[in-house]
């Protein structure tokens, strides 16, 4: 394609977006034909469910407008929520979250060339971030930090002091993994002004942030990893996929709270449009863009669709024959009206989700080192566990984290200088 | 003198304290005949006063009974006490506390080989030291750290995260500088019942504590190293001791809240009776001990008192002549029931202090370094500002501390991998 203009780019940047805090500056990074640098922020803890779906077709945009994009798979977070998880388990869901990151970049036909992953525990335990990290608690208050995380952190009868560290760690991140903005759900919004608020009073730049809308899970609540009736794995068979959508809530005439039609506004048709703006030979930054797209990569239409559908639902003749949908408010208004039912609604979504999850689950099934990490990620709780050895394990759970290499820790103990022997002998 | 039992070691370490958590922890190590390792923390902030000389009498029985001490020259909570102070003004003031304290253990004539200072920044930046510190605020709740710090942590009306922070780095150094008990104040009480409860939950073992009784400045209150009338300087001239003494709150038969009385009891009688000790041969744990004893090192009894005399108060013969106390006890006595006048008490205590202080004074005046640091670490408030270059340096104090050496800081940016190139790849 030709080269697109700051002004293209700002609103493929920006497009579907629910806010945006400081455009201004992203603005200004793409007249002086710079590329913007944005991070995103995962916890690898549970399996990630087809949720992630909502992010990274975001990210694919940003991708597509020559954004750098990092990807910080926050380890050390993810063993913090969990104790109970050494973080020997953390660097195996770390390893996982990666494989499953990549393949669905590959199945979107977007490159990645532009896209590293950060682990958390690379720079979060260094001296110069815990610094910064001091310096932060010794300005920031209870109260900011508190309501800061109140959307975000789990909010429970004796709060920890990890929740109240969460929001400036996060703040610091930006500073540490050098983004000009950070993308995340709008439920983000008090940690991204919290951001802006106290970075600048450490010395560092305020940050650019841009906020997804929410998408309510298939139960018609927030989608969660450890809910697995309310989610869809990536890893999910044909016919498992279609049993959830099945048993989802999706109410007729109600758009509201459904899971199922939010995910064809905020996945399927962005990802039916990416196709039909690179058949129109809009490659993006990235004239390889779709090269290497993994999977069927036409749009969610059906034959015979009029040109510019972005999503078709089945129907037979008898009930008024297929309908085709060129935008997500004419689906969504058909819903409210009733013209469409949420038994096709259903049927066509489960097939467009198979769809989806086809070249990733054969990524899956093609790569022996992702199929072993998944093993060791997420073991099997029905297989019988050996209690003797379950045992020794718990009790080495504490001194694993020191030993395990992947948060490169020396194994050295501190031993000071004797007197008179010290630096300022 | 000879081997000094386990018993008699286990007085030593013990006697005059408020309270001893754990002592049959300390009773086990000394009959194994090994040496029990203490830690006690100072944050160098402001000038220290003579209010020190309490627990370094204390640290002197510790050192006498063989007991190794570590000094934990806590820079990063003065740092973070005190953001206005950068980095370079703290690493002053530890050199400057160093100084003082050494000098004061020259005086009191206790070798100090078995002593070592440690930084708190040698060892509280590490990742080792970190991850410990975020693991423990994953388990620490907000309110057992609001709790422990209550009478610690400046309490005020918006409260910052730093000291909810410091009661769990307060745990961790007991590990990170491996003591088998630490030493403080009594107010440090609820700090180390925290620590008690928490290291063990970390893994970690339980340590012993030792707390000194509280002893009210001279302004009744307590010493503060920032109220300059509260307090006297281990570096004052004989003539401001006597000012400042001269100006003390200390009310006639008023035992209580008196911080003059307190100074006699907390340190004056215990260096007389560590003088007596030392002359009667008992060196303690050194046979070197009083060898390079700086200044006078005779107890604080007059000529002609009677044997065993701890403290002398002079005294005309016309008002019933001088006053001679083998024990606090009588002296409290004594004041309580009116026999001895608050002026005649504090002539007798502002000679004591200018005796103490003379040796230490002369350290000084001796030393080019000290000097040099003492200027460095207490710059001249009545100097006149160099505007311009006040602004620069106000400016820059943000960037300076990572390009600090005395925080072993590395300048280096962090870099990630290049995606492919990572640990992970």
């Amino acid at each position: 394609m030709a080269v697109a203009s700051a002004e293209h780019k700002y609103e493929l940047i920006t497009r579907r977006l629910d806010e945006v805090l400081g455009g201004d500056l992203i603005k200004g990074i793409l007249a002086e034909e710079r590329a913007p640098k944005c991070y995103w922020g995962t916890a690898p803890t549970g399996r990630p469910h087809i949720g992630y779906f909502v992010p990274l077709t975001k990210i694919a945009d940003f991708l597509r407008a020559g954004v750098e994009v990092t990807v910080l798979l926050a380890d050390v977070h993810a063993f913090l929520d969990n104790l109970k998880a050494p973080l020997e388990l953390v660097a195996h869901r770390t390893k996982y979250y990666k494989h499953i990151l990549l393949a669905v970049f590959k199945s979107l036909g977007i490159p990645t060339h532009k896209l590293r992953f950060v682990e958390g525990s690379s720079y979060q335990l260094t001296k110069e971030y815990n610094l910064d990290n001091y310096r932060l608690c010794a300005i920031v208050t209870e109260h900011d930090a508190k309501k800061a995380g109140a959307e975000v952190v789990k909010q429970v009868e004796s709060p920890l002091l990890s929740g109240l560290l969460y929001p400036g760690m996060q703040a610091l991140d930006e500073q540490y993994l050098g983004c000009d903005f950070q993308f995340g759900g709008v439920d983000q919004r008090k940690i991204f002004t919290f951001a802006e608020l106290y970075l600048p009073r450490l010395g560092y730049a305020k940050r650019a942030h841009l906020m997804n809308p929410m998408v309510p899970g298939l139960g018609g609540g927030k989608m969660s990893s450890s809910d697995p009736d309310s989610k869809i794995d990536f890893l999910d068979a044909p016919e498992v996929v279609r049993r959830k959508i099945k048993k989802a809530f999706c109410e007729e005439g109600n758009a509201k709270d459904n899971g199922v039609l939010a995910f064809v506004g905020a996945v399927v048709i962005p990802i039916s449009e990416l196709r039909l703006e690179r058949l129109r030979g809009n490659t993006g930054a990235d004239a390889d863009e779709g090269a290497e797209a993994a999977g069927d990569q036409t749009p969610f239409a059906l034959e015979g669709a009029p040109d510019g559908t972005v999503f078709s639902v089945y129907r037979k003749e008898d009930y008024g024959g297929s309908l085709h949908y060129a935008s997500f408010a004419q689906l969504k208004q058909d819903f409210e009206e009733k013209k469409l039912h949420p038994k096709d609604l259903k049927t066509a979504v489960a097939d467009a989700i198979v769809r989806l999850l086809e070249p990733i689950r054969k990524a899956f099934e093609e790569s022996a080192e992702w199929q072993e990490v998944e093993k060791l990620a997420y073991p099997d709780p029905n297989a019988k566990p050996d209690k003797k050895k379950k045992k020794v394990r718990c009790l080495s759970v504490v001194g694993a984290y020191l030993a395990y290499n992947f948060v490169d820790l020396q194994e050295k103990v501190y031993h000071p200088p004797p007197p008179g022997k010290g630096k300022n002998a």
